[in-house]
């Protein structure tokens, strides 16, 4: 039977791998993790809204019942394009047609010293961090006698602006004005300080200018400053560098959140060296119209690590792009198989949301624009819908209904340590 | 106002601050977490049952409608009693009454060079540390050619057959059996080896003799076997030797899980230091009839921390315990306040409840002994009840019911990096 190799489970991986339910295929799944994360509600475990197992399903139970698929936890390092073989750290893997999405990775432009102070939101340890940064921010302010000190705690920096950061930014001034309202003692939580920094003019950069003005608003209304033209010249454990048109500016600041930028995962290297493949400037792969890499018609790349131009703009590194792409290439595998032929594939773009918070958001639909509780309610009827188990789509409904109507977030635990460049601050710094 | 100061966010001090909601007093909680933890299904979490925030509870949410009740995030690490006040790291606080409820930690009975080989189960950490090994155990085994070193990556071993490693060893057994049936292409999960040691003749050796036998007949029921009249006497990253009564045995083990006994945690020592209470063998406080410590009547030590007699046993390191010496403390503290006296504290035991699986626990309720189907829905029923958060309760019962119906784990979740002695494994030694 044909062998199809995927490489990651992410929305273009897994999306591949089911829609080769039918095919006449035996499918490999590969995967670092084994699990599949449903991304665009990382956020909100970064944010203590829902639990990591929430929005994670694991590869296999999801593949279970496609007796031709397996699923193993690997890393691949190389690949022998000629012998179509896909090398992982400890094992070779013969394949007909090779599907690579392993995706992208948090990118700080070159200054990777700053990865230790202010992560960023690509993994479930990511997210747990994050959530542990700002918690412990508030727990640190409540027991800081300086008024200076508390201040650099309570003040929150979220650097990018896009999606990830406004959906950050937004439940922060949630959980500084609702969450923990009536929870401390010494501190106001409300007086917490949130910055969204971004280099562009606005909020929301690919966004309609009138969606980005519509942002700002309901971020204003939730307490939180969206600084732009602004440019992150350094970050460390006590605060950012800003460069502004007024000269450079320092921001104490205590927590900081990386949201400004991805790039392509290394296997991109791999296929450069390997296949002759060319990159972009963030490392990813330039595709064929049929998402194959030139010269190589069995190796497809698709997701965020594919660079597709269509009507003259590279596609965005979103979900349901790679959604789409998974199922062409399913297609593409499959119409191979039965000797038929394949169009060239082409993104059909639903629409952009992005949320800010409770009854908050932005969408842009077709040629509509919304904004507020409508667009909100889009956003969550989408979300739910794609949450890969029907499980977590009821359990994340449930939490979504408590939080609305309590305030609360059931999830915000400060677990595990945090290493690195962070101060472990005043409560544990003397333990 | 009188000043009580609780040391543990554990059952002990979080039932203590609830009872003195109405109180004349400011309490301060204090704790090295942000969270209570539902300890009783924190076995869950390390299966891949439940998610850490499902059962654990910010403090700070419980407690913030007590206007005089404060949480304070940091560690104890010193008292002085004639002045009445606490020592944490980085500040001192004055109290009137000092509740000590700092509970148990994992004990390795002086070989702690184990701990990092086989984890116990007392933290999130400790869980979400389990399941990436019984997890990482099934994905090597599956990727393992060599079939002796496959086989000791399908050994699970668990160290202690009371409460918590029987029902390790019994989720463990379902995971084999049902969880992970037909997601794997090259071993069948079910062969694992489960190995539940201890060295005392029966598993559960408090419970009564007849429900030992129910619980050993339940666990072979899901191909666990207990052994018993073992001794471990060494762990390594390979397996595990033990004393027989046929002499030393060695199991190839890659998995080893420590449920064989706890100590006080280390706050009974400044006790013994500064006010001259004495401790038993485990680290325990000997506490007076009123749960203070001798000669100290405004310390009360509650909970696993402490050891009090009653009808000449010592009473149980158990969650029921703990909370009825918590609302004790809160009567006592408030007859103070009132200048009313009050009674010894007696421990009322509703009797005993283990889990071994799916509709399969045993119960010793007063004079009744239940197993099997009923005793399990006692389990379900006592446990729901008591976890703090409604929106838990909802979650918890939600996700039991999915399992039920499908066998199915949705916590299933590979996260964080083992450290210490374990090693890395072939799929990512070489990374």
């Amino acid at each position: 039977m044909h062998k199809v190799v995927i490489l990651g489970g992410g929305f273009g991986g897994l999306y591949t791998a089911q829609a080769l339910r039918r095919a006449p295929a035996d499918v490999t799944m590969i995967d670092r993790r084994n699990f599949h994360l449903f991304q665009p509600l990382l956020y909100q475990v970064a944010t203590g809204s829902l639990s990591p197992g929430e929005i994670a399903s694991p590869l296999r139970a999801i593949l279970h019942k496609q007796a031709h698929t397996r699923v193993l936890l690997g890393k691949a390092v190389d690949l022998d394009p000629e012998r179509r073989r896909l090398i992982l750290s400890d094992e070779e893997i013969d394949y007909d047609t090779l599907v690579v999405s392993t995706g992208s990775k948090t990118s700080y432009f070159g200054h990777d010293e700053w990865a230790s102070i202010a992560p960023g939101l690509k993994t479930i340890e990511d997210a747990t961090r994050i959530r542990h940064k700002i918690l412990f921010g508030f727990e640190a302010a409540e027991r800081e006698p300086d008024p200076e000190k508390r201040r650099a705690w309570l003040t929150f920096v979220v650097v990018g602006a896009g999606p990830t950061g406004v959906e950050l930014a937004g439940a922060l001034g949630e959980i500084a004005r609702d969450t923990l309202k009536n929870e401390f003692r010494s501190i106001r939580p409300r007086d917490a300080r949130i910055l969204l920094l971004d280099g562009s003019p606005r909020v929301l950069p690919p966004y309609p200018e009138a969606l980005s003005h519509a942002a700002e608003k309901l971020l204003i209304g939730l307490g939180v400053r969206a600084r732009n033209n602004v440019k992150v010249i350094g970050i460390d454990a006590d605060g950012v560098n800003l460069q502004t048109h007024q000269g450079v500016e320092r921001i104490q600041a205590k927590t900081v959140i990386w949201a400004a930028g991805v790039r392509a995962t290394s296997f991109g290297k791999v296929l450069e060296n390997r296949c002759g493949a060319s990159l972009d400037r963030t490392g990813r792969v330039m595709v064929e119209p049929d998402l194959t890499v030139h010269g190589h018609p069995y190796i497809f790349v698709i997701g965020d690590l594919a660079n597709l131009q269509q009507d003259g703009r590279t596609l965005p590194g979103v979900a349901p792009v790679a959604m789409q792409q998974g199922r062409y290439v399913a297609k593409a595998i499959q119409a191979r198989i039965y000797n038929k032929g394949v169009k060239p594939f082409r993104y059909f773009d639903k629409g952009s949301l992005a949320v800010i918070g409770r009854a908050a958001a932005v969408a842009h639909v077709r040629k509509v624009d919304l904004h507020g509780f409508i667009a909100w309610i889009v956003w969550l009827f989408v979300h739910l819908m794609y949450i890969v188990e029907f499980e977590n789509r009821v359990l994340v409904f449930i939490q979504w209904g408590f939080q609305y109507l309590t305030f609360n977030r059931g999830a915000r635990l400060i677990t595990g340590e945090l290493e690195g460049a962070q101060p472990p601050g005043r409560v544990r710094d003397r333990q």
